[in-house]
């Protein structure tokens, strides 16, 4: 093998600084005074690993300039996963917090271990992200038609229906004000329940996807995303500080109260909802983690992985509908794409715009009609035509995605008070 | 593409005849009268379509003829996992059994539901396997040197360590009858217990790759060795029969007591011991399905996926010595190979027997000094000389490992009660 240029020394400051931090994090929860939280500072600990390591990897493989950018999302993907796995002990383990039981806190609500049945369910969704990361690695290399893509998602989301199910996971749907004369408040969707559990696998991984197919950087989507996520699960944990967002000015009937002890903020007081949103937390936090260094595109692999991992925390942290609020720049293109995807329109292998090297510009991906449009097309097209939307779409993606999540915590927290009571979902 | 020959009809009888019957033993738990295990049928089944799944990819590979036994490799480790993801809610659900609680069984040890604290670690199992099969597909495209092989199973076995921790795990080993006096019945070994897992995945794992570079034959070894564990499994179930066979004629203490409903065999009256070794059956079932088409090589793949399930069964059902006992070949193959493994003589690529086509033999695989070999190397190859190991290995190996076999059931229940006493392992 020839010998490659010797690899450009690693930003030194930045992982040496990091290793003690990350190393403090992990094991923060065996320092007495336990916080009240102990096993989030292992997630962070895991999580800053995780970034150390995806981003050392991606500073070697810029410089030896190997053309496998493809290769290196499974690479990410299995650091992803392995952080997630080895954080398994800090989270589930009752010695690792016989500690903090010995000096029970003398206030609010503390999650001292995470409840125990919550393993498998954990477990369930550690095989999902791995099926989803290896479907992903294969697309990668093979180069499925997106047509034959569409199962893998449905594959991948096996594991966490088949535990749902033997877990006796809740199948209820709460509904909205409107429409309890007609429903009662609780509705068993029973197994249309599962139905929309795949739908939703199946969304969130594509619709990713699909945007990504346009412009390259599904990562910023992703990440996005996540961080979105991450605030919205901020809101539901026990805090020290406490303090009111007046949403009430928006239309809601409640302020949004964040943090406090006792009442761990939009939790108020249920220990459940502060677990579902930390266990939301522990596959977003290394998601972030990952997604960092990767602001240019990682492949199919990545997309496959946080697609998953949004619909893993979607469904078990029961927020599948407040998760579709921060997709709602997907679900616009995804209309949007409605006739490439089934036909009406040809559909290229990448709809990323051409460059011309003549005139330095970027041309926008154009579908070749080699017959004549049907009506129904024509008249599709006629109506995007006329609404400005093929031709912006490419611009202001991050910023559309940022002021989705914007609009979602509006809707969220301010709108959803008209149409749901309290603190559901 | 060139187009290849339309597809061989697949042998239809065997396949119209045995999807009923597997369909039938899938839902067999759900008709009344429930069985003794309900569960053992439904796995029953999925082996069976596992089986067949298999069988039409083989036949179908075949006709066509494309050289990727490898890649199918991976195809089946799939087929593998799904069977054991798909089977979850008929092992775990509770009310999957609410007909058998109406109506107990008047008899003897019933074991309508699993145990729910299992499916955590029936999920890391699948983790671990899932790993495995991926690393050992990535080693089959990329060819890794087997020294960099080692740490696959490391790796892999890492879930099942976390949640055999998480899970507070039982570390305790019994300590043989004649040292009792100076280390008492039981000895915890902590940490060590931990390492003495990751060796028994890393030789199950690695012992049959090493054997199968010799003859090209791993399939057949781990079909062996999963039958003989199945067979072992099967001493421990409740049966209806129940017999005696006298092996005290062999030196043991008591005979061996098969089946019995009450007794369940070597369970003795333990619902623990027949829970552990149904888990067993469970992974051991549909390995044997997915092996017996694959008599000829199926690539590294399988043999991660066999060697792992091997150690997965040993470390949960808690029987890694009798485990030990099946792989006697593979132990003394590996201290065969220990020279060429440490690279006391140098080791081909694959050490499998040369075809010379003008004399129509097959030349057993040969090392090349290039330069005269060490005093240590020369005294080692000398013993094996003498021995007479090197020219007879290739012959009557599988003969040798269902002798092998046949030894390890008489030092098991024979010789082992001199050092063991009673039931235990």
């Amino acid at each position: 093998m020839v010998a490659g240029p010797a690899p450009r020394p690693l930003p030194n400051a930045l992982l040496l600084g990091l290793i003690p931090v990350a190393s403090w994090f992990v094991i923060r929860p065996l320092i007495d005074p336990v916080p009240q939280v102990p096993a989030i500072y292992s997630s962070i600990g895991f999580s800053l690993f995780a970034f150390l390591i995806t981003i050392s990897l991606e500073i070697l493989l810029k410089v030896y300039s190997d053309p496998i950018p493809e290769s290196q999302g499974l690479v990410v993907a299995c650091v992803y996963i392995l952080s997630l796995i080895l954080f398994i002990p800090f989270a589930f383990t009752r010695s690792f917090n016989q500690l903090a039981n010995a000096k029970p806190s003398p206030e609010g609500i503390t999650v001292l271990e995470f409840p125990h049945h919550q393993l498998a369910v954990y477990l369930s969704s550690i095989i999902s992200l791995l099926i989803a990361s290896f479907l992903g690695f294969l697309d990668d290399v093979f180069d499925i038609r997106w047509r034959h893509k569409l199962p893998i998602p449905i594959i991948a989301s096996i594991p966490l229906l088949m535990v749902y199910f033997a877990e006796h996971g809740n199948t209820n749907i709460v509904v909205p004000i409107p429409f309890r004369g007609l429903f009662g408040t609780l509705v068993n969707l029973g197994p249309l329940y599962y139905l929309y559990m795949i739908m939703l696998s199946t969304f969130s991984t594509n619709s990713i996807n699909i945007l990504a197919g346009i412009n390259g950087s599904e990562a910023s989507q992703a990440l996005i995303i996540a961080l979105s996520v991450i605030v919205n699960d901020l809101l539901y944990l026990p805090w020290a500080v406490w303090f009111r967002i007046p949403v009430h000015l928006l239309g809601s009937k409640a302020d949004i109260e964040f943090g406090g002890l006792w009442g761990a903020g939009m939790s108020k007081g249920s220990q459940v909802l502060v677990e579902r949103h930390l266990f939301s937390l522990y596959f977003m936090l290394p998601l972030v983690a990952i997604g960092i260094p990767h602001a240019s595109f990682p492949g199919d692999t990545l997309c496959y992985l946080a697609g998953m991992a949004f619909a893993v925390v979607g469904i078990q942290a029961h927020f599948s509908k407040t998760l579709l609020l921060f997709f709602m720049p997907q679900i616009f293109n995804f209309v949007l794409s409605v006739p490439q995807l089934f036909g009406l329109v040809p559909c290229p292998r990448h709809r990323v715009p051409r460059f011309d090297p003549e005139t330095n510009l970027l041309h926008p991906s154009k579908a070749q009609f080699l017959k004549p449009p049907s009506k129904l097309s024509t008249l599709i097209l006629r109506i995007f035509s006329i609404l400005g939307l093929e031709e912006r779409l490419n611009q202001l993606l991050m910023c559309t995605q940022v002021a989705g999540s914007v609009v979602a915590f509006v809707v969220r927290y301010g709108l959803a008070g008209l149409v749901y009571d309290g603190d559901r979902r």
